[in-house]
């Protein structure tokens, strides 16, 4: 069993919720001298494998309730993510 | 000035890198049920606003820089990013 999928999960604070620490590498970047840039948000990344043999569709509806449940607070995080196969 | 380029960028452990906390993430998830899981590496996700009126080659060459000398330790760290226009 050599083929397997891999998800991609990003996972970052609602643009209502102020990103302190996005913010701060804004500020360290700009002090730097990196005066082009204007806004950082920073967040979690997950890379996930997933045993092959599963449905594309089930592997999908997995990743998503994975992402919701587990691994963003939905209440101040947002996520997205994508399937490679 | 409304117009503006975002990148995206990734930092993740190197692969020889023990990634702690992906595993705890993958062992969680597979006590909860998700058995197809085979592993987990957590990373680290920046989205990053720039001013427009900047050529794309430079911001692409100013991203690359900040990535490798600031977002990631070149030492135990990967990094890759990419821009959206």
């Amino acid at each position: 069993m050599k083929g397997f999928m891999k998800a991609h999960v990003f996972v970052t604070l609602k643009k209502t919720v102020l990103d302190a620490q996005g913010k701060t590498v804004c500020q360290a970047l700009r002090g730097l001298g990196h005066s082009s840039i204007t806004e950082v948000r920073q967040g979690k990344y997950f890379e996930i494998d997933i045993a092959d043999g599963a449905d594309p569709a089930a592997v999908r509806a997995e990743v998503d309730l994975i992402a919701r449940e587990i691994l963003a607070n939905p209440v101040i995080e947002d996520y997205r993510f994508d399937i490679e196969e």
